[in-house]
């Protein structure tokens, strides 16, 4: 493959879920996919052995505003049917985190050679869909507008534990204007399957946040001035409890290099 | 106990869940749970082994219609604290269902001698939370109105299936006037814990339904008049996916015999 062969975000801006999938796969596509494929559903992804898996499951299905779970494989199959046409994704994730004993050790773009027959697949939705619903509401979201990184703070609201996963729930915060927090509330609590409602409004410290200007992951947010901080769950809250599980081998998607689903971004239910 | 001890459906309407639970639990209420303890979320529920236990978690993902997932214990234990205080799955709901080999073997009110150390007990939404959203919404309902049981059938759509967990998806039918259709799937979509918005609306053929009049479960609905048959997914169908999958010993609650939580039936999740 030469340079010349990748493609940029910009042009693959308006392909569908499924043609995007084909270009990560043959490498031709190996960045950041917001904006990718607009209207489908995007996935965070957690790939963890069977042993883990029912824990794992607990773990989300006790916390579904982080961990909002839409797919999950049989033991060992790379395929996700109820997420999207020929999705195999040992290869149709533009890059991946390799953990080992809890410690970030490559990033790869294709775990073909690390795949086991024990593995589970997880998928989560994620902050996209809401995102795309506030903007269309006419809510204006400042790293969006600005191609930044939504900043991501260690909350010190805690998780429900399951098995080895537990720890605290991580946020992201969104400056919105006053006369918009209860609008941007309406609008988040209908996509249960993107993290739903905030969990905060207002006061950093409250929910254990010493400095909003040192996010822990994320963009350094520009001066509050006359807006108010809101806070929504992270899907970084499950990669958070992976890490801290410590697991020999675990997998999740590099930050911001998502799965692109063939869900309807609208769906009530993440099944195709 | 005396039968001067057992208490009617009224005398538990105006009590808490968890006051009703304990009554429950002391074998003064054996009774349907429609009604008691309003405002809290009611839950169907399966208890299986551990070795089912990832497979049924997948089957509800993958059906979150029929299946919709409010709480999993752990393994062996038979509290579920995300649920509500002090909840003992062994005592606590009035009336139980225990299958052998995918057979009704036995009704019970207590399953402490059934108990073992690998069950895993999974809690669903049910139909009580949304149908109450939509009497108060002045929708009137003909089960409701005249104390009977919602009826149902066994539809075309087939579930996804997950192990040894599929098969059709049961659903439940209340005819609605037709000016009231557009705004009962309104409703409804805002509640995917208890089954979401309809499935289908009108021709019962269409999904497989030989005769309105011949419910496999429930009562015979009355002439339908000049309204509209509308479909609901329903949770008799991981009753039946249990039943199928003719595990040695699997128990659910026996219908219309709910678990009582203490999670508010508005609330955005289910977990206290």
């Amino acid at each position: 493959m030469t340079a010349t062969d990748n493609l940029d975000n910009q042009a693959l801006s308006s392909v569908t879920a499924a043609e995007a999938r084909l270009l990560i796969r043959d490498g031709r596509y190996q960045g950041q996919t917001a904006g990718l494929a607009p209207g489908y559903l995007q996935a965070n992804l957690a790939i963890l052995p069977q042993e883990n898996a029912l824990d794992f499951m607990r773990f989300c299905q006790r916390n579904p505003k982080p961990c909002p779970l839409v797919g999950v494989s049989e033991t060992g199959d790379p395929m996700l049917p109820t997420l999207g046409h020929d999705i195999n994704i040992r290869s149709d994730v533009p890059a991946y985190n390799v953990y080992r004993n809890g410690v970030l050790d490559e990033t790869v773009n294709d775990i073909a050679d690390l795949w086991r027959d024990d593995f589970v697949t997880f998928a989560l939705g994620c902050s996209f869909t809401f995102e795309h619903a506030l903007v269309k509401a006419g809510i204006p979201l400042w790293h969006f507008q600005h191609r930044k990184t939504v900043p991501m703070y260690r909350s010190n609201i805690m998780t429900r534990a399951a098995g080895p996963f537990g720890g605290e729930t991580v946020v992201t915060m969104r400056a919105l204007h006053p006369d918009k927090v209860d609008e941007a509330h309406e609008i988040c609590r209908r996509y249960p399957l993107a993290h739903g409602a905030p969990l905060h409004v207002g006061d950093p410290g409250a929910i254990g946040i010493d400095d909003l200007y040192q996010p822990q992951w994320g963009d350094v947010p520009p001066p509050i001035g006359d807006h108010i901080p809101v806070y929504w769950a992270c899907g970084v809250t499950p990669q958070n409890a992976i890490v801290r599980a410590r697991l020999p081998l675990s997998i999740t998607h590099r930050p911001g290099h998502m799965l692109l689903t063939d869900i309807d971004e609208q769906a009530e239910v993440p099944v195709i």
